[in-house]
């Protein structure tokens, strides 16, 4: 039997399942407090709150939405000042959530485990709209024109496709497979040219999505890629996307740029792990790191960073480290690489330097690192310690702490410089 | 005698010096006109301009800024909406400019070619700030951590350093050389670990200013590196730094990952053109395209786009185009590459195909095709046609046109999405 929790992306066990209020909860006002001064005229109160919301201006290119897993909440924070600027509560089940960022960078939709899709307000603190949209949702992704935004099911098995402005439903992929059957669908990204990849668990299929039509999307299907597809990476171009296998060795490689050549299987001996080593939790695919020549990936069960030349997909190395990798993740100038591990080493964080591939330092930033960003251009790193209550960030350059804030069990970090990526 | 005009980055000829003036002027307000109606009473005027403020919220991910070179003047773009926001006056000679942002996507920093430095605020259609900082410039970046604002002067030749939130100036970097002489200061651009690499024309080096310490910038300087660097690129993860030489054939590269290695001289044969054929506008060092495993580099005099090995910086081939190339620019996906050209092919647009370098299709928008820039995820490209008064939209999937919006001149376009990025 292999140790493998099933869905386990930013922790295997499950713990809350957070009401469904929509409720703000500001935390810090970067703004002059609203309430007038007792020997103020009623009538000058317009003209404060005016001056207040001019006070308030607030750019989007610095901000990001930290979640809290435990209590359905997010907080929105400000990366420059290192500050909270509010708590967003009512966000459903966020055990397991991913974000990401309208065009415009003042919307954060985030995907919840519950199914739920809420697009958070970040001019405005508050949740705009939320659907609860299927039963048992895994991920989501916006558009290259983020005009659409698609969600990935289990329950019922299939893509949906939403308005991102009014999240009003647009398309309803059913993961339809062989025997009629749904199939789960997991490792859902947006590719260059207006589609959608993403891979389905129970068929053993990827499927490309082209909504350049949003009303019929125009499908075209890989079937026989491998055993249950279980994540999936795109690369930051858009011109692979690679599917990890749960039920087999090896990872299945479709070349965007040539989808006639089929799926084919790369890295056989990729997740082949010795059955004497649990596995205490599966590695994210989606932070492979790509660094010039090599992508860094995270050994299955070992304690191994793999090392893979991006041309021939063979193995250059295989990087010894302290414990079971989870996220491998490049510093923007990929100069650096950041890994941190499973339980129960899930207290390090490991930084590569990518020039020799040595081993620069071992963080211990605090208990359960589970996530981490860079910012924008990578002169730091804010770090999650799900089980010390606290995000911590560090210093790229000096591996020194530059700051640390309070968040409620956080188990994800999303900057809005997301917005403007590919394949996320 | 060779054709070359000395300076001549978006234009050879510099027609106009635009009034001092910090005024604003309003285009399309995406607000409620505040004239308040006769019948309403005065006092309910305040609440009108708080909920006009809220109406107006903005968010800065998808605006960008297009000078418009002969009046002094930017215009404020939504990218989305393909919208003008605003027109902001009083920047001084715009005959060259570019542009860096803030890290929040709030300000954009236009520096001009009359050694002004001004700062606009994109939320409130403003000059926010305004320094004339030398008597004759030519580019600046922004720090890595945003807080620094460099300037290169050619009087005096050198650097100066501004802190990014008031413009007061932090530190002056003479760039003096051998003789005592301050050389004029081109292809200045950030790096990684809050460094500014440049080039001094006079002098013949490249130099890096780390400046984590700000008021005491930490010099490295690398001498012969070839005669008269008149402009650089830095490769997108800040790895490389590569200065074209006016004065000898070749390019001078520096390994920033290796600074101790020195200067090399690459592709000796690069800039040996022909004396039988005038340069009509020197090409674009910064528009280089960094695609996969090659660079697509404008020949110079020639009517090719070179095709580089990133890794063993060897000529790969040599594309004919119909035309003396300026700008050769990767969409973000790096499928494709876009081109100019010089007068009198400067109709012409012609998009590369990178998966086979084979010509897609050649585009003529329009006269005087100075610029382009694409949507941060490529889906979009908006291209200057200076002498059509114009900026035409065009979807890269289809090549077909998806706007056109009316503009003073253009020559140079900027997106916010530049926040984020390293090396310009």
């Amino acid at each position: 039997m292999r140790l493998v929790p099933k869905r386990p992306r930013f922790s295997s066990i499950w713990v809350s399942r957070a009401a469904g209020r929509q409720t703000v909860q500001p935390l810090k006002a970067s703004y002059t407090p609203l309430s007038p001064h007792k020997r103020l005229p009623f009538f000058l109160l317009p003209f404060l709150m005016a001056s207040s919301a001019f006070a308030e201006l607030r750019a989007t290119g610095d901000l990001g939405v930290v979640i809290e897993r435990e209590t359905g909440s997010a907080i929105i924070v400000n990366t420059t000042r290192h500050k909270t600027l509010a708590k967003v509560e009512g966000l459903g089940d966020l055990s397991h959530a991913s974000v990401v960022f309208s065009r415009d960078q003042r919307y954060a939709y985030v995907f919840g485990r519950d199914g739920g899709l809420s697009k958070i307000d970040l001019l405005q603190d508050k949740v705009e709209k939320r659907i609860v949209q299927a039963g048992n949702s895994i991920g989501g992704a916006i558009s290259q024109d983020g005009k659409l935004i698609a969600v990935s099911n289990y329950t019922p098995g299939g893509v949906k496709i939403f308005a991102a402005d009014t999240l009003e439903p647009v398309a309803d992929i059913p993961a339809r497979y062989a025997d009629g059957k749904l199939s789960k669908v997991v490792g859902l990204t947006d590719a260059p040219g207006q589609r959608f990849v993403f891979s389905l668990w129970d068929a053993g299929e990827i499927w490309t999505a082209d909504v350049r039509n949003p009303q019929q999307p125009v499908i075209q299907k890989y079937p026989n890629i491998g055993k249950e597809p279980y994540d999936a990476l795109m690369a930051p171009d858009g011109h692979y996307y690679i599917a990890g296998l749960f039920g087999e060795p090896g990872l299945a490689l479709l070349d965007l740029w040539q989808p006639e050549q089929g799926v084919k299987r790369i890295l056989p001996d990729y997740g082949k792990h010795d059955e004497k080593l649990p596995v205490y939790k599966m590695p994210h695919l989606e932070g492979w790191a790509v660094t010039g020549d090599y992508l860094l990936a995270p050994a299955i069960g070992r304690h191994e960073v793999l090392v893979i030349d991006k041309k021939s997909w063979q193995l250059v190395k295989a990087i010894p480290v302290p414990g079971q990798p989870v996220f491998v993740m490049a510093r923007p100038d990929a100069r650096q690489v950041w890994v941190n591990f499973a339980f129960p080493d899930n207290n390090q964080l490991l930084v590569i330097d990518t020039k020799d591939l040595s081993l620069t330092k071992l963080l211990t930033p605090g208990k359960g690192v589970l996530h981490m960003e860079f910012t924008p251009r990578g002169e730091q790193v804010w770090v999650a310690l799900r089980d010390d209550n606290q995000v911590v960030v560090y210093d790229t350059a000096t591996l020194q702490e530059a700051a640390r804030l309070p968040v409620q069990k956080p188990n994800g970090i999303f900057f809005t410089s997301r917005a403007h990526k590919i394949g996320l």
